[in-house]
């Protein structure tokens, strides 16, 4: 069931290399949660009793399919724009000169490595999105995949935040980390209280509100 | 980065197969979630500045993997509990016999395609606690990825919790559901409450509070 290479990323992960970290993580979690909105969108077409909203759910699933290809590219891009920072990080600093090239070198890298995460969460809002119009269009019967997919699709959202947010934290930029911040904080905001308004509808659906 | 096999596992996810599905998913997020954590302390082994804490971080990793393990066994377990209830669901109801029949088959899959959620459940709960040791113990320069990891093993938490609910709902046995409904909601209480301070820990940690 579990693929082997599904516990090579495992393993790699838990490992001390620099990549694959937190971002390319959480770009991989956000995957699956939207593939699970996909899954039910797979469940509901051509069933009779949903034909009326088929054409709408194809139209969710080729979204559903366009985020999971996204964020995929972007568990490569995070690793991609993370290991020049960790190199970076590691360059001497005996001289004034030296002191110069590694600011430069880190300040430059922090920038692709602090944007890769900040794409994540946007990619992750876009999911969220899609998955309320799962849990009105989809199947009945696999209701709580739309659940789980978008407390995943949360998840991601907030591990790529901290991941914005630990690179800002050094960025020398303060225009661009003001820039960048303001816009993690109102996604993380309005985007965390509909991934719980969503997820608790759909609790609620199963329990009958008990 | 993203290896084949992975994208199949997403792939897979997102078809209209039974299996796997979002309890699976769960199980895979949490060890994805605890691999964070285990990575944290293979960047803080061998390092000087945290000799003192080496010892306790060794047996940490160790737990840790242990819980990487047992999630990824939860994944086929999932798998292997679900099939025979889909199964049943299909069964025919035409006679007084055949309803009785499928009556009965359903009861028993659905008896075990609970306990495995809460299995889920339960093993996220002990990865919340490593990776609240994982926070104090382990090197300040990865502490997003305990974050990061805390927020998946939650989310795997709250996603398994679907899949107990929505069996429960079915469930002939009252003094079952009843006592499994009763540590669902203990455990899912006390246990999300936990990781979000260990996630608003880790983010203050990040920000110096801001």
């Amino acid at each position: 069931m579990l693929k082997k290479s599904c516990i090579e990323f495992v393993d790699a992960l838990s490992s001390k290399e620099p990549v694959p970290g937190g971002g390319g993580a959480s770009a991989y979690v956000g995957s699956i949660g939207m593939a699970l909105g996909v899954m039910v969108g797979s469940l509901t077409v051509g069933k009779k009793k949903y034909a009326d909203v088929e054409a709408d759910v194809l139209v969710l699933m080729e979204k559903g399919q366009k985020i999971i290809e996204k964020l995929q590219v972007l568990v490569k891009e995070d690793a991609d724009a993370f290991y020049p920072l960790s190199q970076a990080y590691g360059l001497p600093k005996n001289t004034e000169e030296e002191i110069r090239i590694k600011e430069e070198t880190l300040q430059a890298a922090l920038v692709k490595a602090t944007l890769v995460p900040l794409d994540i969460v946007r990619c992750c809002t876009d999911g969220i999105n899609l998955q309320e119009e799962f849990a009105q269009k989809g199947t009945r019967i696999a209701i709580s995949d739309v659940g789980v997919g978008v407390t995943f699709l949360k998840a991601a959202l907030e591990g790529a935040k901290l991941n914005v947010l630990i690179n800002t934290q050094i960025m020398k930029d303060q225009v661009l980390k003001q820039k960048i911040e303001t816009e993690l904080s109102e996604l993380v905001t309005t985007y965390t209280a509909k991934a719980d308004r969503i997820f608790a509808e759909v609790q609620n659906a199963i329990t009958g509100g008990k």
